[in-house]
């Protein structure tokens, strides 16, 4: 397996020529931004390729262990975390008051992606991490922050986000670790599952954000808390007292992700572990949602991230494997398979859609920036609300079309792609993860048309959208073969798109006059997500179109050209089903009573 | 994981009512069919579910092992094999007069699939056993067939196929493998790799139909003759004699079906394997393909099978799984997952798709049972045409489906799937497989756009277009809304289909005369290929309606038409881009150079 080499060059054209870093170096506290951009690329690129991806491979054949409680991570990851750390890597977006470096969400997309792409099972950690501080610094109190916070930036501890339970998976109605007052603190009981790096051997300490519920906590998502819960509870100096009362009683044995230890976490056994309570009782369910907004589209990062790395792989082989003659040769002389057109094709299928997967992440990143930064109210509130709108589809859209594309790179290897000792076969067993874990695409779905289409009253949507129709225009108006030809296609896409929406908000206004049907137009949620996820990142190759027609001479912006033409070519049109589908086709997925699907298996002739 | 339940009922319409049992029943030699259907069915099912079920997880868990050139199966395997063998199974489509069963294609099509979905990586040794069955039928000698033939019915013995060596995988004009003549037999050396059940521990010896080059041999496929090459010599009384030089060096650590040993074979490291040459020399070609199309179609089916072995796992969890509140209650009252309208989505693209997919199986079997034995030259030559047109389709257009069907199922499953315990991600291992082994899906491509269609004038392809048109005639003129409704869907495309083959046969005849561009052409095989079995998918599904509209107070034939509208308003939709991208996109396919594909890995602009 050739060793991970980042798309620097990419990085470097999304971040500076379609995502708008000028402008984010604008905002207050990135002014510095323009100035690392490159050396902090190069350097995240090092690590990613000298330090994590050697260990992916080995990593995912040893796994994590556990034993009696306590995990241990797999050779080398203990080290590599402590390299991590020691470098600077976890507070890169994180505020320079504790310990940060405060570097815009633009540039950290691109170091994310580099992270994930060498070894996801290493990378969860950080991304959950990250999920913890978020929260902390959020909703905690100054004393909370300035207590983890510092500790949790510097890898002296790790973070954790202890959410499901075994009833309660989507669900959060369902959670019912209990948490009991007690002086200055809670007591919780319960059990947690699927918990991410719950426990491991990196540090002595891990502050788990766990959900729970008071005493007196009404029913449902209204009655849920979040409590910060350390493995180690701290002596008024600060400094690691003794064990609280949580433990790790197992972890999974998984599909992918080996070494990424997925933890069951049981609070209270011996009489309640020490929780304090973040924010307020009861508003637990609104700042797991901030956690889980930026683990969502850092999950939708980890996909395509991954597919990069499966296509880089099946580049370097097609490009080595020699098999079979050239289609259009006379002499049976072989070839490397490269050269065979339909290598190319699954080729091209993975670089144009990778490619618009991350342009629409970057774009979404800088969203995350304005979001954030800006200084002026009514910017800040609509880059919000392009983030949200962006962040179910960045998620779920790109880990459905990563999870094709991993098994594209996989398909270019022939017979050896199923070896597990080419490698591949690890990437398409980790990826699987991403279409589920921090909201399945069906959650993400409901999410983009409940929450932020529906709810919204297509506001942000029909904004969108029309930014979507003038890049049609200027690609329409362009003097380029390949530009316009590309804007053509994406005209079908963004007009069904339209007319899809238009549909929806009709029938939504239908469903609230009592008329409509309700699970119908839900049956159509992931086919409208997907549509969304295609049509937006048709609209950024779109958007890089226009930038490289302009400096076609140079290779890079000829090859990005060529790209674009491909995705309108053969991604786009796979779109044109998606409105008789979401718009005609409900009545029919619900038109068999669920104790009908499997009538074939009943001996119903057979006596 | 429930226990497997065969879609007994799905089959027999299949076989009776759309694939046509009365004709089949018809020809020489099938006349018993009709009565031995529903007996062989039930008896097939029980053996699935009850014996070859339960070992499917546990096989998986324990894989093959291998130790100094043996290889053995995981516990039970042994066992069921010959309890498999004692039942006469291994003979059911075989010629009685070799002690097997005489039945037609049509019914094992259906107790194939049953094999499959129950333990795929055990019935990967009966499949490539029949392969080699039929080889030495239809090319050995007499002696050789009373020879070897009885004992691999019986399973006394059993058979493989080595044709892969680690520089010729899909390339069959690179086997290296040497015979040279000695007396009455070749002695040869070489080392095949991929071998299915190229060593195990069920019986005493193993018949490997093995390519190789003898010294006079032309270059390339032309090259290449076939032996047989048993593991154990014969004595002159048929007894079983002293070992040949041949050796098993490892099996391989694969992403899935581990309990399938994969084999590396080495012949002649004591000086030469004793082989017969079966039929004549550099004749291989020819006899591989008869073993290779046979195990086309039956990958095919085996694809499917496991979707639906899938999709049942995935049906009864959904029934069970409790979350989340119904979308249109005003409560928050937990309900089973199959309430979910996005669930029952997943659930319908499942069992639509699996039901298309199994019929076009089916016809086939039915036009190979016409090929086989139809008196009539005429109607025999038309049915193996279209045999020969159906097989790549039914085997990379299934398995294409059928990997993202698992998926589908999977996700089902929520976090639950990625779970190994659960099982459904051994399905997702295993079905991955299929797209690659007996010719990936881009060679089947090559070849129905090849040989299949170009070659053959477009003569077959046209004609199976015409039985779709009127198919698609009959549907519109129904009175019966889902049935014009599913016809108006199914028209377009078939008119794609049509328009697409029309603009491809061009595009020949201009290659033909010097004009046009092969391997752009050629970029388009595989969309070509889907569009194909998406459509003849539905053709099945329409033809399925049909007879279903007329029986609709049946709950049986209720669900099919909804199955099939769904199919209709879902799937064909998906189809509606693969014109473009076939008549139009192969340019943009080829157009990066190679050396070009990933400068955004060069350090261009940051120095």
């Amino acid at each position: 397996m050739s060793v991970y080499q980042a798309p620097l060059r990419d990085f470097l054209f999304n971040i500076t020529e379609l995502a708008g870093l000028d402008d984010v170096a604008k905002l207050p506290g990135y002014e510095e931004a323009t100035d690392v951009v490159e050396p902090v690329l190069e350097e995240a690129a090092n690590f990613a390729s000298n330090v994590l991806d050697p260990l992916n491979a080995t990593g995912d054949r040893e796994g994590a262990h556990f034993d009696n409680g306590n995990v241990t991570t797999p050779k080398g990851f203990k080290a590599a975390f402590k390299q991590f750390a020691d470098a600077g890597w976890i507070g890169l977006p994180m505020p320079p008051e504790y310990g940060g470096q405060g570097l815009p969400q633009l540039l950290s997309t691109a170091v994310l992606e580099m992270w994930q792409a060498s070894n996801m099972a290493f990378s969860n950690g950080p991304l959950l991490n990250q999920g913890a501080i978020e929260a902390i610094l959020l909703c905690g109190t100054e004393e909370q922050k300035q207590r983890y916070i510092p500790k949790l930036i510097s890898g002296e501890w790790t973070g954790t986000m202890d959410l499901t339970e075994p009833q309660a998976g989507s669900d959060l109605a369902q959670v019912r670790t209990k948490a009991v007052p007690s002086g200055d603190h809670y007591l919780l009981t319960g059990q947690k599952i699927f918990i991410t790096y719950g426990d491991h051997d990196y540090t002595d300490n891990i502050v788990h954000l766990v959900l729970a519920r008071t005493p007196t906590a009404p029913e449902g998502v209204k009655g849920i808390s979040l409590f910060i819960v350390p493995k180690r509870l701290l002596n008024a100096d600060g400094s690691l007292g003794e064990h609280n009362d949580v433990k790790c009683a197992g972890i999974e044995h998984k599909l992918g992700i080996h070494a990424s230890p997925t933890c069951t976490m049981n609070y209270g056994e011996k009489g309640g572990a020490v929780g304090y309570l973040v924010g307020k009782e009861n508003e637990g369910l609104k700042y797991m949602f901030i956690m889980m907004n930026a683990a969502r589209f850092s999950v939708g990062v980890q996909g395509y991230s991954i597919a990069d790395r499966a296509f880089q792989a099946a580049l370097s082989y097609a490009r080595e494997r020699v098999q079979s003659k050239d289609i259009a040769a006379k002499e049976w002389t072989p070839v490397r398979i490269i050269e065979h057109p339909d290598v190319r094709r699954m080729l091209m299928d993975c670089k144009a859609q990778i490619e618009a997967m991350r342009s629409l992440a970057f774009y979404t990143a800088a969203q995350l920036d304005h979001a954030h930064a800006n200084p002026d109210e009514k910017a800040k509130a609509e880059a919000l609300a392009l983030v949200e709108l962006f962040t179910p589809i960045v998620k779920a859209w790109s880990t459905e079309v990563s999870t094709q594309i991993v098994s594209e790179a996989l398909q270019c290897f022939g017979g050896m792609g199923f070896i597990e000792e080419t490698g591949v076969a690890q990437y398409y067993r980790d990826v699987r993860i991403a279409q589920i874990y921090e909201g399945t695409t069906g959650i993400q779905s409901n999410d983009l048309l409940g929450r932020k289409f529906l709810k919204d009253n297509g506001k942000t949507a029909m904004k969108a959208i029309g930014l979507m129709q003038a890049t049609v225009k200027e690609l329409a108006a362009s003097s380029n073969e390949d530009v316009s030809a590309f804007g053509a296609q994406l005209g079908k896409a963004v007009q069904a798109l339209a007319e899809t929406s238009h549909w929806l908000g009709a029938q939504g206004l239908q469903i609230l006059s009592g008329k409509g049907d309700l699970r119908a137009m839900f049956a159509g949620a992931v086919p409208y997500l997907m549509l969304w996820g295609y049509t937006a990142g048709g609209w950024m190759m779109g958007r890089a179109a226009l930038v490289a027609e302009k400096k076609a001479d140079d290779a890079f912006y000829k090859a990005k050209l060529a790209t674009a033409r491909y995705y309108g070519d053969h991604v786009l049109p796979k779109t044109s089903g998606y409105k008789h589908e979401i718009t005609v086709g409900g009545a029919s997925t619900l038109a068999i009573q669920e104790d009908e699907l499997d009538l074939d298996r009943r001996r119903l002739a057979l006596v």
